[in-house]
């Protein structure tokens, strides 16, 4: 099965009590292209950059495998940018700078070759592009989207209808609460669902991921890094390697929903020991076989006799 | 082997978004020790009451079989008593009252019966105190600790000289955050467990806990309720649940820790269903093989091809 992802491919200024790295590539359908590709499904990228994109970055995608035929470059403006700065505990960032550029009036305009993914993996956009996607190519495709506090904020009407024609939400915690005025992640996760994503992820940072599929919850640990030198991309990076593992073992059952997050958390947790996709780029099958044991050895329940 | 539990037993007047409850049955040794008996293992309780506190009371912790010989009243004054506001996340709370009490003069004194258990639970009291019955009964016994904020920011010294004799300490992630100074939880964990501690768990509330023990990380997840009526107690019960399994078990390897940290975990997850110890009173070991296997299942990794 393939995977679609349409999103941003961006330069990202990023700071962090670390360091600093200045216009690295960046963006949702980077970060979700990259992971997905780690697992060694097709995967087709659907983006717009600017004149200023340096064709190098393009060509560290295609080294990686990904289909580039939908990037888009627009001659008439520059590429989307973003600054941000990490605050001490890695957890919350200020952005400092937002230039949509491109991506203002951005219409996605599919390639042939991309009418009928199997998987539709729709990074952060504002939900009327999602909308719009989604009619293309969404049809009969498993459609995996992401959304953030922005457009809960800012584009509710759009956001509801783009939900509704969502197969796999993943938010935060925080995002979760916010979209359903519920305080109790449980019940926020059922009115989440009644709006529209069968399926939902809740994602918690560094206290891991909850997924609500079917009757079933499953608490996936985060992966105990001593050194995160970047969040930068963990989350596409999840959203990548979630959709990438369904495409690959082409299922969508609970039990392949339960892998792919720990395929998705694996890889975020490789993404954030490095600035940018760095370290992503060069993320092995090996070494991701590797996290996801230390993922089952970090929560595995032993056997219990209790009386 | 034996538990003996030292804490607090109190009054606690409880306000939640859910509804009050005025001076039912609280206290850290309470709740520790009635989660302790569930596991059938034999729990020694030391604590002081005033003259107010009534016989019921009492009677409801023997008919769990706990042993409450060490349980002190002080006909020269009040019992402890500690008035909470839940906020409308449940996650933080205001304390509105905290009057010591008889608690303000209180030294342990142990029975003889008391003076060697195996395995030495020490409640929220002053580090002072709980160094004082260290002297007496944790020579020979796994001492388990908890610890709050309050005595990390008024007493640090007592609490560096108490730490050196604690063998596991449980706290929460802010406060290892504040004892070690460090952001990263897993650096926070190893800067703690310089201060003394062997093992350490660091619980995250609504996240679940994690587990240092050795060289191994065990992340066990929160079970996910959709009501939690009371978070009061939790903390205590986890405790009393974590003690009362390495007891009946009669190891304290690895293993066991882990196998402990779900027991209390489940326990915990039964206390927040009710105001006060009401649900704990009424757990049977059936329930918490019943949520053990919740947990199992909500954490379940499953076997993943990758390639």
């Amino acid at each position: 099965m393939s995977v679609l992802v349409v999103g941003t491919v961006a330069f990202d200024t990023i700071e962090t009590p670390f360091g600093r790295a200045e216009r690295i590539l960046g963006g949702s359908a980077t970060y979700a292209a990259l992971a997905g590709r780690v697992l060694d499904a097709p995967v087709q990228l659907c983006a717009v950059v600017g004149r200023d994109f340096p064709e190098a970055h393009v060509q560290a995608l295609v080294s990686r495998g990904v289909d580039v035929e939908g990037l888009v470059r627009d001659p008439e403006g520059e590429t989307f940018f973003w600054a941000g700065r990490y605050h001490y505990d890695l957890n919350t960032r200020d952005t400092l700078a937002t230039h949509l550029n491109v991506l203002a009036t951005f219409q996605p305009d599919l390639p042939a070759a991309y009418r009928s993914p199997q998987v539709l993996c729709l990074g952060d956009l504002a939900p009327a592009v999602q909308g719009a996607d989604l009619d293309r190519a969404g049809a009969g495709a498993l459609v995996v989207a992401d959304t953030m506090n922005f457009w809960i904020e800012n584009t509710p009407e759009a956001l509801a209808e783009t939900l509704q024609r969502v197969d796999v939400l993943v938010i935060n915690d925080e995002e979760a609460r916010q979209l359903s005025g519920e305080p109790n992640l449980v019940r926020a996760a059922r009115a989440v669902r009644a709006l529209g994503p069968d399926t939902l992820i809740v994602k918690k940072g560094e206290h891991g991921a909850l997924l609500f599929c079917g009757d079933e919850i499953f608490s996936a640990p985060a992966y105990p890094l001593e050194e995160v030198i970047d969040p930068t991309g963990a989350g596409d990076s999840f959203l990548g390697g979630f959709a990438g593992h369904l495409a690959r073992v082409g299922a969508t059952d609970a039990e392949a929903m339960r892998q792919a997050v720990v395929v998705g958390s694996a890889l975020a947790s490789y993404t954030v020991e490095a600035f940018g996709p760095e370290r992503l780029l060069g993320v092995t099958p090996a070494d991701l076989d590797a996290r996801i044991d230390d993922f089952r050895r970090l929560s595995a329940v032993p056997h219990i006799v209790t009386a």
